[in-house]
């Protein structure tokens, strides 16, 4: 049994998007105070954390007071400067820890450790250049994405490669940017585990969500997903292999690609995931409390469902439906706080909630 | 249909205590900026604010410009003096109305009103003097209870009674202040509805839980009561009726003695109320959130109750117990962030929730 963080400390969170938001309120349930990292002037998690330090990624002095004031320090995104987080870390702990960030930031990096782990990947290579770029179309073949092995979200920084004659165009798109190319897998669906490991070791897994995506972005996570009971606990058994090998401590998550084969893991985020926001209106502990719990020496909360799910996320004119879905039966919405809605920008998501089915 | 309030509009809440914290985060979930004004400071509810008035109930500028910064206020208790209620009314809505706060912050007052809707209270008798308190036991008989009419809370402004000779020294200890003698009610058990109404007039309730007090403060709230079906519709008619005679906007909490003759109401609450955490945790839509949906012009949203779910407060030491109750199953703890525990201080509550049994 570790520590339990005191009540009233202070938890650092790098980042105010929606994560952060919905991470500082669950430290609050927790009785802890939420100081939040951000560059930007009145991001969402300031709306709901005692205090907004609102500095640049490479301001030392401003960087070095945050960490001095927080007792622990978390994240809501994985690209954060290596530098930011050495000044950081030399002060206050952050968790989920270096090697994690390290492994997930890194697309390359992330497909070995996952393979040195005997599971099952997307084929792959690195692509450097025009040379390495077509060697890696001659040994996997096309259709297939490249990708910058650094910095992608949401789609961002990929393109599609049909062909030889399109890997040209591709790379010049990527400027010279560290690349891999990633064969496509073929798959009945996608699901991901919303997986976390106590500081003491203990791990435990929301049940697995299918999810499914529009012009790259996540649009719906439906609990139960509609597979094998066995597939099931394949993916739990992976994600918990997954968080021992990184000595991990918080809430990671997990996509996974169902085959004819069995599971391939597509890629892992250490922190609350977008496809874990059913969790909220299905289980009693949800992800965001599950990482607080985690990081703040806590048990791990139960993280049973109650409730079958299906979460859809809210982007850009989605707003625009509002006053509908306030009206809908079993139907929970979370909003962001975001001013603007932008095409592709997140604005909130709603759970509609129905009594579980039995199995 | 009414119109919504548009999403980043400013809610203001009179009152920074844990139900004005937790109302701050509903708003926050909605999309919407909360503004607190409490005359404390670091009040529980400003931790997850936008931003925090600390000013007295006289502070005549501060209080207008709140108002002014507001588009809509509302509070966590009744006792809000009534030339600040004047001041700030005048500049922005408040809702619940002023008449839910006339009427249920004066005992005897809400006492005629209830007896007005044909509703069952306590035997009952205005006492301004040792005269009208002798003649009060004469009618009502002892033992009783003595009350300030105005400001009791918690079991606070109270003498029981036990005899003619206890009369004396119960009205020294008023100093004068109006009260009201209070029989007692024979009753199996109190319960309590958390009512809605929104403000195009929809009236929804959530399942009336079973309340167990200790030393005069809320201790444990079981939903579902173990009451007869015949009387869960009973409440639930008779807080409607309530809500209507009011016009009231917003959530209102209603406690009840379950009789051999029926229902017979204890008191009213206009605003949310601590035997309504339990929707928290049983509910997709909570007291919370009802509320905000309400003073916001939404529709109401969904509260029908998923899990059965026993509250328990969290007083004073209770809080020593947190590292058992953050490692027992299925317990969805709730802190206020309140750094120093008190005797008698509401330092937070665990809904445990268990799935629903069948009626």
């Amino acid at each position: 049994m570790t520590e339990m963080l005191p009540q009233g400390a202070v938890i650092g969170i790098l980042g105010g998007g929606q994560l952060g938001r919905m991470l500082s309120v669950a430290a609050a349930r927790l009785g802890y105070r939420t100081c939040i990292y951000d560059p930007a002037g009145n991001p969402p998690a300031s709306h709901v954390a005692n205090a907004h330090v609102k500095a640049g990624w490479d301001d030392v002095s401003a960087l070095r007071d945050f960490a001095a004031g927080c007792d622990v320090i978390t994240y809501e995104f994985e690209n954060i400067p290596a530098e930011a987080l050495d000044l950081i870390g030399a002060e206050t702990p952050i968790y989920p820890g270096r090697k994690a960030l390290e492994v997930s930031s890194d697309r390359l990096t992330e497909k070995r450790f996952l393979e040195g782990l005997g599971l099952a990947v997307a084929p792959h290579a690195p692509v450097q250049d025009a040379r390495s770029l077509r060697e890696a179309i001659a040994e996997i073949g096309s259709p297939a994405i490249l990708k910058t092995r650094r910095l992608g979200y949401d789609g961002k920084g990929q393109a599609r490669i049909d062909g030889p004659e399109a890997a040209e165009p591709a790379l010049e798109e990527l400027a010279g940017v560290p690349a891999i190319l990633e064969g496509f897998v073929k798959f009945a669906c996608e699901i991901s585990v919303i997986a976390a490991r106590g500081a003491d070791g203990q791990v435990s897994c929301f049940d697995p969500g299918m999810n499914v995506h529009r012009n790259g972005i996540l649009h719906q996570t439906t609990v139960p997903a509609p597979i094998a009971s066995r597939l099931n606990t394949d993916a739990v058994i992976l994600a918990g292999r997954i968080l021992n090998a990184l000595d991990y401590v918080g809430v990671l998550g997990v996509e996974l690609f169902v085959t004819a084969d069995g599971l391939v893991v597509n890629e892992i985020a250490p922190r609350v995931h977008n496809s874990g926001h059913w969790t909220q209106n299905g289980c009693a502990v949800d992800q965001f409390e599950q990482h607080i719990r985690a990081i703040a020496g806590w048990p791990l909360g139960d993280g049973s469902r109650h409730s079958d799910v299906v979460m859809e996320n809210l982007i850009g004119d989605d707003i625009g439906r509002l006053p509908a879905m306030a009206a809908e039966t079993s139907a929970a919405l979370h909003l962001y706080g975001k001013a603007e809605a932008r095409p592709g920008r997140k604005m909130g998501h709603v759970n509609r909630v129905t009594p579980m089915r039995k199995a």
